[in-house]
C-alpha cells in the first residue's frame, strides 16, 4: 500500500487532534508541519511525543517549498479563518487534495470560488463538518434513509457551548455566531433532510454585553423550511449555563422519532435526598467529538488513496455558506428570507 | 361552610370530566346540568354513577331559566367553542362567575369583549388553560421564579397529539390549528416568561390532504421573541408519530436548565437484543392531564368562594388570543410580525 | 346488580384508604365499621366526608353483633395483625368471606388452620398482598407468561423503606422484619417465579440499635431457590437512606430481563452543574402502591359476587409464612435450610 | 526518564490489548514478547502494526533466555491460567516485578506462595483485577471514600456475560465460574467494602447441559457478609441473555447510593408505538474495559519506576482466591461458611 504524504498547516488545538489521527494511521506519512517559527519548539514536543521522527517543520512563509513537495498528495489546514481561502487555494494550485476546518471561505462568494477551483483541478476540497462523521448523528442518518421513522417532518438541534471562555478579542475576528458556530447545525439539518431548504428566519440576543459590542448575539434559535414541507429548528447558544456543552438533535418522521441525547462523563448515578443525579456531559467539545475528528481525517486519506468516494459535496458546503450570509441578515431584518439560487 | 350551586354547560367528553371533579367537592352542588334534550339518557347516567341524585337536567334551550336560578353563583362552560361567546356573556349578564374551556371567543376581539364585561361586573371569567394548573409544569414556573436557573433565555414547548383521530367535519369547525391546539402553547410560554411578547412568525405545512383541503397545516413551528431577549419555540403536530401525545417542555436560564418528560405508562423496562425499552407514553390528552383538570376545577371554586385570588389575568388570555392571529397571518405571509397594543 | 354489604374492622391508615375504595364502588354498602369506641368521633367524620350516610359504626366489643348481620356477606380486616387470627376465624364461622391485610396468621400454623376453615365453610380467604395488584408488577407477571423472557433464571427484588419513623414500640409488636415487611417481597418472587421454592438463607444486621435491642434487624438480604434452577435475591431495609422509598424489580429470564423502576414525583429534570436531577421517587408506601390497594379491594368484591375467580391460593400464602419462619431461622443459625412439606 | 524493559508473555486477545498499551507508553521499551512459535508470524503483524520494530519474539521455551536479560525490569503476563504460578515465579525469581492477568494461581495455596516469594524479593506481584481501574468503579469507590453516602450497607454487583461463545472444551479447562468469573466480582465487592468479609454462602445451577457435563454451573449467586454488618449479593451469569455485557453495580450507605449503569453503544434513542427504544450495551467484555486495561498497565509501569506506591496488598488478592475455594464449597454443600484466617 502507497504511503500518502501530508503536510499539516497549523499546530494549535485542532492542529494537533488531526497529527495524533494521522500519527497512528500507517499508510500516511505527515511530511510537513508548517506553523509560526516561534512555535517551532512546541511543534517539535508534539512531534516527539507522537513519534513522528521524520516529519519537517516549516515557517509559515515557506509555504511555496512545502506545496512545491512533489511527494506531497494531500494538505490539511487547521489555520485560523482569515487564511483559508488563500492557502485552500494554494493548495489546489499546487495539485493537492485539500481537508479544511470550517469555514471554507468567510463569503458564500469565496466558498464557491475554492469549490469551483477543486472541480477543474479534479481535487477533493473537503470541509471538516465533523459532525457527519460522529457515530451517532451517522447513526441517525442511516435509520432515516432506511426509513425507519418513515417521512422527515421536524428536525430540531440544540447546540449549546459549556461555561464560555469567549473573549472580545476573539470574537472580533469569529465571523459572528452564525459562521462560527451555527454552520455546523446548519450543515447538520441540510444533510439530514437531504434537501436545499427554501428559506428560513432566525431571532437572537445579546444577554452579555461582550456581545453586543462586538455586534454579535450570544444566543440564537433559526428556523429552517424545506420543499418537502419539512421544518428544522436550531437552538445556538455560545455561552452554555453551567450545566455544560450541549449537542443534542431530535428527528421525526410519520412514523417515530429519533434522539440524540449528550453523552455523559460517566455512568455513575447519585441518588440522594433531592433525587437521582446523573453524571455531568462531557464539557469540552473536542473532548465529544474525538472519535468524529479521527474518523474524518480517516474518509479523507481514504478518498485521497480512491479507496472512498467523495461523499461532502460543493453544493452542500456552498448551501450552507449561503444559509450564514442569510441568518445574518434575517436577524438584523426580523425578516423570514428565502434561499438564493445556487450557481457554482 | 356555604355550598356553591353550578350549572355544567355540555356533557362531552370535558364535561363529564368537570362533573366528576365537582361531584367530588363536598362544598360544590351540581344543580344543572345543561346539554341537548337527545342525549338527556346518557347524562342521566353518568350523573347516577357520580350519585349525583339531586342535580336537574335542563335543555339547551333553557337557558335563561337556569341563569335565572338564583342560588347558582358559577357555570362551567364545556360545549363547543361556537357557543363560548354567547353563553359568557349570558351567564357574566346573570351575575354569575364563569369557568370556560379554551378559547373564550373566536376572535381575539370577541374575548376582549368577554373580559370587558366580567371588568364591569366585577366577575371571574376563568380560561381551561389546564397545562398551567399541572404539577410538573407548576413546579418549573415556581423554580424559574425562584431563581433556579437564573435569568429565563430559551422556552421550548413540544406538543404532539397522539395516533390522530380527526376528521375532515371536525376540522372544518376546529378553528384550525393554531385556535384549537397551539393556544395551550402559546400561553404556556407567556406565562413562563411573565412577558408579553415582541413578536413572532410561524412556519407550517400540511403534510396530509384532509389538513390541505380544510385550508389548515398539520404540523407548525413558532418563534416567539420576547422584550427580556428570551426567545421561545413551540413544535406542534396534530398527527403524532405511532408513538403516542408528546408534550414535552425545556427552559434554559444563565444558571441551569429545567425540563419537563413525558410521563409513560408504566416504570416497566424490557431488556432486549435490540437495547432497553422504556414503556410508551401516555395516549391520551385526557389521561395525561387528568389531575390538572381535577385542579383547576378546584381553583376556580376557590375563588369563587374568595378562598384563592384570581389568577388568570384577562391580559394574559387576550394576548394568547391576538397571537393566534397573528400565528395565522405570519403562516399566510412568511414574515414575522410584531404584537399589537394591548387596549382592554 | 345485587349489593355486596361490607363490614369494615380497623380506621386506621388502611382502614381508611380501602373505606375510600369501597365508597366508590357502587355495587358495595359500607354497612359497618368496627374500631375502639375512643376513636368512633374520628371515623365519623371519615365517613361524614366520604358521604357514607348509611353505614354504621360499632365498636370491637360488639363484633359478635356485627358478624351476625345476616346481610353482611364480606368483611375487611384492617385491624393490628395480633387481631387477624380471631377475627378471621370468627368471620369464617359466620360465613362470611373475608379480605385481610398480611399477615393471615402470626405463625404459618395459625396462617393453615385459617386457611382450613375457609376450604371447610367454602368462603374467600384474601390476603392484602397488594403489589401483585400493582399495575408494573401485573405487566411483568404477564410478560413473563407470554414467554417475552424465556425461562425465568433469576428475581431480584428491592425493596426499602423511605426514612424511617419507627419507634422501638411497634418494632416490639411488629413480628419482626421478616413477618411485617419481608413477606411481600417473598410472595412476590414466588408469584412471579411460579414455583414453591426449594430452600433459602437470610444474611442480616441491626445498624441501628433501636432495632437490636428489638431483637430484630434494620437491613437484610435473602436468597432463594427454586426447582427450575431459578433463584431469587431480596434486598430489604427498614431504614432506607434520604433518598425515599425503593422498589424495585428485575427479572432476568433465558431471553431477555424486565426491570420495574421507582416512579417519581415529577416527571421534571433539572441540569445544573453536577449533572442532571431527576425528581424524588415517591417517599410513601401507601402513595406508592395506591392503585394496586384500589384494585385489591374491586378484585375481592369481585370474587365476592361470583364475577372473577379466586386467585389467592391457600398455598401460596401458607408457603410465604413458612418461608418468614424460615428466614428467622437461617439468621439465627447462620445456615441455607430447605422449606417443610406443605401439609395443608 | 530511563525506559523501562519489558516482556510480554502471550500474544493472544488480552496480550495483544497490553502490548497496544505499552507500545503507546514513551518511557516502555518491549523488548520481548513470549509465545509459541507457531503463532510467531501473527505476533510479527501485531508489533508491524503498533510500528514496534525493535522488539525480539522469543518461543515460550526460550523463557530462561528472556528472563536473563539484564535490562529487562518487568513482565506481563497474559498466557492461560494453567501457566501463571510456574511464569510468577520464575520471574520473581529472576528478579523482575510481574504483572498477571487474574488468576494468580488456581489455588489460594499457589497465590500465597506467589505472594510470599514476591516479599522475600520485594518486587511488585500486580494482578489484572481492571475492574478497579475502570472510571466509574473508581468513581463510585472514591465517593464512598469521601463519605457521600454515610456508612456503607449494601452492595450489589450484576455481571453477566453477553450472549455466549463457551465450548465444552474452554470450559473443562476454566477452573469454574467461581476462578475464572466472579473472581472480578468478589474482588470489587471485598475492594469497595474496605473489609475482609466474614462469611459467604452461594447458590447457583447449570441450565444449560454443557455446563452440568463440565461439573460447572453457568449461573451464581452469592451473599458475603462483612464484620461492619455490610452485606454485598453479586449475581453473575456466564450465559447472558441477548441483550448483552450486563455489568452493574449499586451501593447503599447510611445517606444515600450509587449506581453504575451499562454504558451502552450509542447515545441514540428510538421512539416507536413500543415505547422508547435505548440503545443496546457494549456487548463485549474487552471493549467495556478497554480503557481500565490502559491504565492498569500504565499504573504498573508506574509502580516499576516508582512513580506510585503499590496498591493492590498481597491480602486482597489472597482473600479473593480464598473466596472463591469457598463459594465452591458452599455450592456443593449448600451451607453458609465462614472464612478462614489469613496466614500469609
Amino acid at each position: 500500500m502507497a504511503v500518502v504524504n501530508v503536510v499539516v498547516f497549523g499546530c494549535g488545538r485542532m492542529g494537533r487532534v488531526h497529527l495524533t489521527t494521522l500519527a497512528a494511521l500507517t499508510r500516511v506519512r505527515v511530511k510537513w508541519v508548517v506553523d509560526d517559527a516561534g512555535i517551532h519548539p512546541r511543534v517539535q514536543q508534539v512531534l516527539e511525543s507522537l513519534r513522528l521522527h521524520t516529519t519537517n517543520v516549516a515557517d509559515i512563509a515557506d509555504v511555496d517549498t512545502v506545496l512545491g513537495d512533489k511527494e506531497v498528495t494531500a494538505v490539511v489546514i487547521c489555520t485560523p479563518a482569515s487564511n483559508h481561502e488563500s492557502l485552500i487555494q494554494a493548495a489546489l494550485k499546487a495539485g493537492k487534495h485539500v481537508f479544511c476546518e470550517k469555514p471554507i471561505g468567510l463569503s458564500s462568494e469565496s466558498v464557491k470560488s475554492s469549490y469551483r477551483l477543486a472541480a477543474e483541478k479534479d481535487l477533493t476540497l473537503y470541509c471538516g463538518f465533523q459532525r457527519r462523521k460522529d457515530a451517532d448523528f451517522s447513526e441517525v442518518y442511516s435509520k432515516i434513509r432506511q426509513g425507519v421513522i418513515g417521512t422527515l417532518r421536524i428536525i430540531k438541534v440544540t447546540s449549546r457551548d459549556g461555561p464560555s471562555h469567549n473573549t472580545a478579542d476573539f470574537l472580533k475576528h469569529s465571523g459572528g455566531i452564525f459562521l462560527d458556530s451555527c454552520v455546523h447545525d446548519l450543515d447538520i439539518v441540510c444533510w439530514l433532510a437531504g434537501e436545499r431548504p427554501l428559506s428560513l428566519v432566525a431571532y437572537g440576543h445579546a444577554h452579555e454585553e461582550m456581545f453586543a459590542e462586538c455586534q454579535d448575539v450570544d444566543m440564537t434559535s433559526i428556523m429552517v423550511k424545506f420543499p418537502s414541507g419539512a421544518i428544522a429548528t436550531i437552538d445556538n447558544s455560545r455561552m452554555g449555563a453551567e450545566y455544560g456543552y450541549d449537542q443534542r438533535l431530535e428527528v421525526l418522521g410519520s412514523s417515530g422519532m429519533l434522539k440524540i441525547e449528550n453523552p455523559r462523563t460517566s455512568s455513575v448515578q447519585q441518588w440522594c435526598d433531592v433525587g437521582t443525579v446523573l453524571a455531568p456531559m462531557i464539557h469540552d467539545g473536542v473532548q465529544r467529538y474525538l472519535s468524529a475528528y479521527r474518523t474524518e481525517i480517516g474518509h479523507f486519506i481514504d478518498i485521497v488513496t480512491g479507496e472512498r468516494e467523495r461523499d461532502m459535496s460543493a453544493e452542500s458546503v456552498i448551501t450552507v455558506s449561503q444559509m450564514v450570509e442569510l441568518c445574518q441578515e434575517s436577524l438584523d431584518t426580523g425578516r423570514s428570507l428565502p434561499l438564493p439560487q445556487l450557481h457554482i
